[in-house]
C-alpha cells in the first residue's frame, strides 16, 4: 500500500525554512505545496532559491491567506519563538497540523496554550548561529526572549531526557555565572539535573564559543558518546562511540577493550526522517482517524519544563528548582 | 653528556608500584635499586614479579630501613593517603627526593606539612579501580579518607587546571547528590569550578559508573577533546580532536571544517615520561646544585586546593566556596 502523501505549507521565509523545505521535498510521503511570506515578492524568491516543485507550488503574499487553503494538511512554522503562541493557534483553528520550531513556546504556559488549541504533533530542528550577538532574533527579549538557553540548550536537555528514558528529573539548578546581554537575554549559561534515583547530569549551551555538540551518558556498565549529535558532521553518517565492561590491562597501562568507534549509515537526511515520521503520524489521522499521537508533544512538553526550570533557578539566584509535571 | 641516573627506591608494594616499577626501569636516566615492605618475603616476592634487576636490586623488610641506604636518591611512595605524612616527612628528614601518589595529602593542610618538610617534586600518577566498593582502602575513612574524590575527581581537577592555565577558579561549588559510603567517604561527587574572567568548568567523579575518562575545552574559536588523557587507550599513542573555526554548511546539514581527529605517536609510556622529567629535575639538583623546580609542586597544590573546596562545598550544602591562594 503506498504511504498517504502529506501536502506542506510554510509560513515564514526563515533560514531555516530552506533546510526543512528541502527535508520535505526528500521525504518520500510529504510534498511541498506553498509558502507564504509577508509578501509575494519574498514568498516567491524563495519558492525559486529553494526548488519548490513548479508548477504545483504555490505562491503567498500573506501567512493567513495560505492557512485558508483547503489543500494544504500541514503547516510548517519557523517564525520566532514570541510569535508561536499566535500562529500556531491560527494554524489549528484552520484544521491543520503544525509543524512547529523549537523551542514550542518561551514558557510551558505558552507551550499548554499551544497543546490546547492544536493537539500538534510537534517535532524539531536546528537553527543555531553564532555572528549575531548584536542582531539576530535570538538575542532580542521581545522576539526568542530564551537566547542560548532556549535555541541551544534544547538539545541537550532533550538529548539529557533521552537517555534518562524520557523519565523527568526531580530538580533542575542552573550553574552560577550565566552570560547575560545588556537586554537580560542569556547568552550562555549551565545547569545540574538531578534525579530521584541519583542520576545527574550537567548541560552547558552557548552563543559565545566554537560550534561544539556532544551527549555523554555513563552508566553502571557502560558509556555512550555522540559528538555530533543536532546538526550530524556530514548528513549520510552517524558516528558514536561506546564501550562497555573497559577496564585497564594489568599494568594499568591501557584498556582493555578498548571503546568501539561505530557508524550508522542513513538513507534519508535526519530532517527528511523528522518529515516522514510527522507525515505519517498525520496520514494516520487523515487516512485511518487515528487519535493523535502524544509521543512528540510529550517529549516537547518535559523539555519546555526543564528549560522553564533553568531559567527559573537563574532568576531566583541559583536555588534548586523541584520539577512538578 | 649523559643524563645522571638516579637510583630509586619504593616504599610498599601497592599494586600501582608495579606500573611504576617498570616506569622506573624504562625511563633512561632512572634505575630501580630497592624495595621495601613488611615482610622481606613481600618485598623479594614483589621484586621477584616486577622483574627488578638482579643482582643489584637490594630487598628491605622495612621502610625505614631502605630510607636509612644511602645509595638511594629518591623514594617513590605509593602508601595510602592517610599515611602521606608521616612517610613523606620521614623520607624528607633523611634527605631524599620523594615521588608521591596523588592525592598528595587528605587537604590542602597536610599537603603543606609535606611541602614544608621536603621542598618535594611530586608528580602523580593513577590508581583506578572499581570492584572494591566494600574493601578496598579508598573506600576506607581511616586510610585514603577522599574517596573517590581524591583517587578519581584528582584528574579532572588537574585537567581543568592544565586547560585553564593553571588559573585557579575564584569560587568551588559541588553539585548535590552525592553518593556517600555508610561510613561518610565519597563514592561519587561533581563540581563547578568559576573564574573571575567568565569561564566554566565542571567535573564529575565515581567509583560507581563505567570507565570513563574526558576532558573537553570549549574556547571561542576552537575545541579540544581527549578520551583517555589518565590511562592511555594504548600506551603506545595519544589520541585527540580538535576543530577551528567550525560551521554548518549553507543548508545547516553537515560541519565545514569537520574536527580533526589526530594521534601523538610517543616512544616512553607516559608514567616513564614522568619518572624520566623527576630524575632530570633531581639530577640537576644532585650534579648542579639546582633549587628545587616549583613547578609540580605548585600545580598539585593548586589541584588540592581546588579538591578541598569540593570537599568543603559538600560538607557546608553545597554553598559555593571562595578559593584563596
Amino acid at each position: 500500500m503506498a504511504e498517504t502523501v502529506i501536502r506542506f505549507g510554510i509560513i515564514g521565509c526563515a533560514e531555516i525554512a530552506r533546510k526543512i523545505s528541502r527535508a520535505i521535498i526528500l521525504a518520500p510521503n510529504a510534498q511541498l505545496s506553498a509558502v507564504a511570506s509577508r509578501s509575494v515578492e519574498k514568498a516567491a524568491a524563495f519558492a525559486k532559491a529553494n526548488n519548490f516543485p513548479p508548477p504545483d507550488a504555490k505562491i503567498y503574499g500573506s501567512y493567513e491567506s495560505l492557512l485558508d487553503d483547503p489543500d494544504i494538511d500541514a503547516v510548517y512554522v519557523p517564525l520566532p519563538t514570541s510569535l508561536h503562541v499566535k500562529w500556531a493557534c491560527l494554524v489549528a483553528q484552520k484544521k491543520k497540523h503544525i509543524l512547529l520550531e523549537k523551542p514550542v513556546g518561551l514558557n510551558v504556559g505558552e507551550f499548554d496554550k499551544i497543546l490546547d488549541a492544536c493537539e500538534i504533533h510537534s517535532t524539531f530542528t536546528f537553527a543555531g548561529d553564532e555572528d549575531f550577538l548584536k542582531n539576530d532574533i535570538r538575542v532580542k527579549p521581545d522576539l526568542d526572549g530564551l537566547g542560548a538557553l532556549g535555541d541551544a540548550g534544547w538539545y541537550p536537555i532533550r538529548a539529557i531526557l533521552w537517555a534518562a528514558d524520557y523519565e523527568l528529573p526531580k530538580t533542575v539548578i542552573a550553574l552560577r555565572g550565566p552570560v547575560l546581554n545588556e537586554a537580560g537575554v542569556i547568552l550562555a549559561c549551565g545547569a545540574s539535573l538531578h534525579w530521584e534515583d541519583g542520576k545527574v547530569a550537567t548541560l552547558h549551551c552557548s552563543f559565545l564559543t566554537h560550534l561544539t555538540m556532544f551527549v555523554t551518558a555513563i552508566g553502571t556498565k557502560g558509556t555512550l558518546h555522540v559528538d555530533d549529535f543536532i546538526v550530524p558532521f556530514n548528513e549520510k553518517e552517524a558516528p558514536y562511540a561506546t564501550s562497555s565492561k573497559s577496564w585497564f590491562n594489568e599494568l594499568v597501562t591501557g584498556w582493555e577493550p578498548l571503546p568501539s568507534q561505530n557508524m550508522v549509515f542513513v538513507d534519508l537526511p535526519q530532517e527528511a526522517c523528522m518529515v516522514r515520521e510527522f507525515a505519517r503520524l498525520v496520514g494516520n489521522i487523515k487516512v485511518n482517524g487515528a487519535k493523535p499521537d502524544q509521543t512528540w508533544p510529550t517529549r516537547s512538553r518535559k523539555t519546555q519544563l526543564i528549560l522553564d526550570a533553568v531559567k527559573t533557578s537563574i532568576e531566583r539566584g541559583f536555588e534548586p528548582v523541584e520539577i512538578a509535571n
